[in-house]
C-alpha cells in the first residue's frame, strides 16, 4: 500500500492536525491501591462462586477445555486460571488504516477519539430526530473524515434504516472503507456479521485474512449482557474477531441500581468480573490477540429508573476503570456520554463531566467521543461539533508546558515594564499564530457585537459549522479494483440474503 | 452569639447539605516540581530586577522599611526579602461568618464555592442583559443564601446602577449583612470603601475591631495592575484590609497576548512576581495575617483580541498556579469563568473546563463558582442554577467509594445471578435513596416524553428553577438592634458622603 499524502488544499475551517495526542496530565487516582485490589479479589470471587451464563455452546466448550467449571450453561473460573490467561494480553498495539498515516496505537500515553457507533436514530437542529437513511449517514462519514480530532469511526453513526436489516451491515460496511481512509469499528453481533466485517475490511485493505489476523485492522465492542451472562450473538462475535487476530473490546453495560449493584464499588466488581471473562476467552481462543478493558458503569435515575449518563458517579467509575484496568494490565476504552435531550448545556456538562472523567481515567479508546446524544439513542450532526470541539479543548490542555528560558519572556517582561502591553513585542509576533487553542464554535465576542450578529447560540453556530465541514470532503478514493471487488462482494452477500437477525 | 439551627422546614427542591467536602482526587501536577521551581526562580528575578511600580506613597515606604530598594515608584525585592517574608502566611485560616455553622476554612483538604462578585449588568432568560437594581440584586442575594453549594457570597454579585455611585457599597454591605447569614466578600476600592465593610461587618458580627482582627470575617480581592503594577486605591485597599487582620487575595489579571507574555510559562512568571509583591505586602503590615494566591491566568483570542475565558490554557494555567501556590505556601484562590454569550453549550463547556482545572489545581476558594457571564461583565440568574447543578457534580465526584464488604456487594451479585436485576434486592433498597447524585436541573427523560413536556431545554428548566427557590428563602434576621444600628450607620455614611470614586 502506498502512503497517500495528506490533502494539500487550504481549508476553510481551522482544526488542529489529525493524531494521537500523548497525555501529559493525569491518570488520576479516584480509589486507593488497596481499594483497586479488594475490587479484583471480589471480581475474582465472583467468577469462582457464581460464575458466567454463557448461553453459546461453542464458547463454554473453550471454557472448559482451558479450565473452566462448566455446569449447565454456568462456568466458573479459578482465579489462578484467570491470572495465567491475562499474562497473553498486550499492554500495546498497532491498528492498522486504509491510510498508514491514520494508523493507531492504543495502549500507550495517548488517547483515540472514536466517533458515536449504533444508535437508532439520527438528529440535526433543522430536522430534528428520525430514522435515518444511507444517504444521511455517508454524510455523517464524510464529517468523521474531515474532523482531525476523531481519529477513529465508531462503528456506523446510525441505522439506516430504509435498508432492509438482514443486509444493512453490508451497507454500511462499504460505505466505512469508501469514504473514510481511517481505521473504523466493525459489528459483532453474530459470526456472519462478523465475518463480513472481515471480509469487507479485507477487500479495502488489500490484504489477506492471514496478514489482517498478525497486522489488526478492525475493533469491535462486546458487551456483556449484565448482570453475569455472555449471549449468543456476543460469543461468536467475541470468538470470531479472536480467531482472526482481530481486537475485542469487552465492555460490561453495568448501569448501578438496575443491571448492577446500587453501590459504585458492587457495580466496579461485577464489570470487572465480566470483562475478566470476555478478556480470557479472547485469549483462549488466540493467546496474544490483543483486546480492550471497557468501562461503561453509570447509574440510573432511581426515582425513574432511567439510565443516566454523564453523571459524578460516571465519572468516578471511569477513573476507577482505568486502574482496574491497569491493575490487570489490558488497554482502557471509556466513552463520552449524555443523557441530555437537546444539544444545550446540559449536552456540554454532562460531556465535560464524562471526558474529563476519561482522560484522567487514562482512556487509551474513548468510544462515542463525538455525536451521541439521548443515551445513545441518536447521532447528532450538531453534537458531532460541540464534541469535536471539546475534543479540541481537552488536546490543547494536554500539552506540556515549556519552561525554556525563552517562553519564561524574563526580557519581555522587562522591556515591556510596569503598565505596558505585551502585543506588539517581538515575543509575541513571534509566537502569537500558534499561542492558543483555536476554537471551531465558540464565540469570544462582546455581546453587542454578539447581539448584532443575531445572538446564534452554540447550537446553530454548530449548525452553521457542520455544512462547511461538509463541503471540505474529499473522497480518498479506493483504488478502482479494489472498489469494484468490494461491490462485487456486496451484491454476491445481499443475494445470499445477508447475515440472521439475533 | 447563639447557633442558630439550619431550617427544619421541608424544602421543595432538594439539594446537598451546605458544607465544604473534601477533595479526594488530585490535585493534578500541570508542570514538574522543576518548573515550579524555575517559574517561582523567574519571578523572584523579575522582582529583583525589574520590579513593581507601586503608585502609592505609603505602601511605598513600607516596602522600603522592610528592606525594598525603591527608586522614584519603583520597588525592587531581593529574593531573600521575598523568601522571609513568606514565612508568616498561614497555610490555613478560618474565616466567620454570621451562622457560626457557616464559617469557612480556608487552607486545608477542601474547596469553599463563592457566587459571582462584580459584574456591571445583569442578565435572565426573560428579561436579556440589563443594568441591575438594588431590589433584583437583593434577589440574587437572596438565591445565593438559599443554595447550599454556595458557601461564600462573593462581593456582590452586580450593580445596583439606580444607586449614587459613593454610597451604592454601603447598600450592598447592608444587603449582605440582613439577607445572608453566610459569610460575604467585601469592596477593597480604596481605604474609605475597605473600611466601611470593615464597619458594616462589625455591626454585622456584633464584634470589636479587635476581636474581628483575630477572628477574621472579611476576604476581599486585590487585582494587581498587570503588568507590574499596583495602583493607590489596591494599595490602600490591601493596607487596610491587613492592617484589621483581614484576608486579602492577591489576584494578579494576567491574561496572556496582552497585558502578559503570550507564552504560559511568562504570563506565570509575570502571574507569580505580581503575587508575591502583594502577598508580602500584606505580611510587611501585619505579620502572619492570612492572605490567598490568585490564579487568574487566561488568554486573548490573537486574532480579536478580546479575552477568552474557559479555555483549555485557563485550566492548564489553574493547575499550574495551585502548585505555584502550594511551593510557597498560601492558600489559592481561583474562579469559574466563560466568554459565553448566552448561557448554552458554550457556557457550560468552558465552566466546566475551568471548574474541573481549579478543582484538580486544588483550589481552595474558587471564586465566581457560580452565575459569572461575559468574561465577568454580566451575572446571570440562570448562570446561578446551571452553575449550582455543575458544582453538586463536582461535589459528588469528589466522594470517596466505599468498598467495605457490603458495599462490595457479593451477598447481591450472589443472590441477584445471571440476567436477574437488582431493582428489588435489600442491597438497592437500603441505599438507594442515598445512591446516587440528584440533579437541580438535568433531565434524564427520555426524548418522547421530553418532546411531551414542552422540549423544555436546560436554561428554560433553570429558568423555572430559581423563582422556586428564591420562594424557599427564608430571611436570616438579624437581631432588632444590630439591625437598627446597621440602618443608622448606612444613614449616617450617606450623609457623610460615602467614599471617593477612584
Amino acid at each position: 500500500m502506498s502512503r497517500r499524502p495528506e490533502r494539500s488544499r487550504q481549508a476553510a475551517v481551522q482544526q488542529r492536525p489529525f493524531g494521537q495526542v500523548p497525555r501529559h496530565i493525569g491518570p488520576v487516582e479516584a480509589i486507593s491501591a488497596d481499594q483497586v485490589e479488594a475490587i479484583h479479589q471480589a471480581a475474582l470471587t465472583v467468577l469462582r462462586d457464581t460464575g458466567m451464563r454463557v448461553l453459546e455452546d461453542g464458547a463454554r466448550d473453550r471454557f472448559r477445555d482451558a479450565g473452566g467449571k462448566v455446569d449447565g450453561q454456568m462456568v466458573r473460573f479459578d482465579p489462578e486460571m484467570v491470572e495465567e490467561h491475562l499474562k497473553t494480553v498486550p499492554a500495546r498495539f498497532t491498528l492498522a488504516a486504509r491510510n498508514p498515516l491514520h494508523n493507531l496505537t492504543l495502549g500507550g500515553a495517548d488517547t483515540v477519539f472514536a466517533s458515536v457507533g449504533g444508535p437508532a436514530y439520527v438528529m440535526d437542529l433543522q430536522r430534528g430526530r428520525r430514522e435515518g437513511t444511507l444517504s444521511e449517514m455517508e454524510d455523517y462519514l464524510r464529517l468523521v473524515q474531515v474532523l482531525n480530532v476523531i481519529q477513529q469511526e465508531g462503528g456506523g453513526p446510525f441505522e439506516p434504516m430504509e435498508l432492509p436489516a438482514h443486509t444493512r451491515h453490508l451497507d454500511i460496511y462499504s460505505s466505512q472503507i469508501r469514504l473514510l481512509d481511517k481505521n473504523w469499528q466493525t459489528q459483532t453481533l453474530g459470526r456472519r456479521r462478523t465475518l463480513d466485517g472481515l471480509e469487507a475490511a479485507q477487500l479495502g485493505m488489500g490484504q489477506s485474512l492471514e496478514y489482517m489476523a498478525e497486522n489488526p485492522c478492525l475493533l469491535g465492542i462486546i458487551n456483556t449482557n449484565s448482570p453475569l451472562q455472555l449471549d449468543i450473538p456476543m460469543c461468536e462475535g467475541l470468538i470470531t474477531m479472536a480467531e482472526h487476530g482481530q481486537v475485542n473490546v469487552i465492555t460490561p453495560f453495568t448501569l448501578s441500581g438496575a443491571m448492577a449493584p446500587v453501590s459504585l464499588a458492587g457495580a466496579l466488581v461485577l464489570q470487572h468480573a465480566e470483562a475478566l471473562a470476555g478478556i480470557i476467552l479472547t485469549q483462549i481462543v488466540r493467546p496474544g490477540v490483543p483486546v480492550m478493558y471497557g468501562g461503561f458503569t453509570s447509574n440510573v435515575d432511581m426515582l425513574s429508573g432511567s439510565p443516566a449518563f454523564g453523571t459524578p458517579e460516571y465519572s468516578i467509575c471511569s477513573m476507577a476503570s482505568g486502574q482496574l484496568a491497569r491493575r490487570i494490565g489490558v488497554p482502557f476504552r471509556s466513552s463520552n456520554v449524555t443523557s441530555a435531550n437537546a444539544v444545550d448545556a446540559q449536552a456540554a456538562y454532562e460531556s465535560m463531566m464524562s471526558l474529563w472523567g476519561v482522560m484522567l481515567g487514562g482512556a487509551h479508546l474513548v468510544n462515542h467521543a463525538a455525536g451521541w446524544m439521548h443515551g445513545g439513542l441518536t447521532a447528532s450532526f450538531e453534537k458531532l461539533i460541540l464534541d469535536a470541539e471539546m475534543l479540541q479543548m481537552l488536546q490543547a490542555m494536554q500539552q506540556p508546558v515549556s519552561t525554556d528560558p525563552s517562553e519564561l519572556a524574563l526580557q519581555a517582561i522587562a522591556e515591556v515594564g510596569p503598565g505596558g502591553h505585551f502585543f506588539g513585542t517581538s515575543h509575541t509576533l513571534e509566537r502569537y499564530r500558534e499561542a492558543f487553542h483555536k476554537p471551531l464554535i465558540s464565540d469570544w465576542t462582546a455581546h453587542e457585537a454578539w447581539k448584532a450578529g443575531g445572538s446564534l447560540g452554540t447550537v446553530e453556530r454548530a449548525s452553521a459549522l457542520w455544512p462547511k465541514l461538509l463541503a471540505e470532503y474529499q473522497e480518498p478514493k479506493l483504488p478502482e479494483d479494489r472498489a469494484e471487488e468490494l461491490a462485487a462482494w456486496v451484491t454476491k452477500r445481499k443475494a445470499e440474503g445477508g447475515a440472521p437477525m439475533n
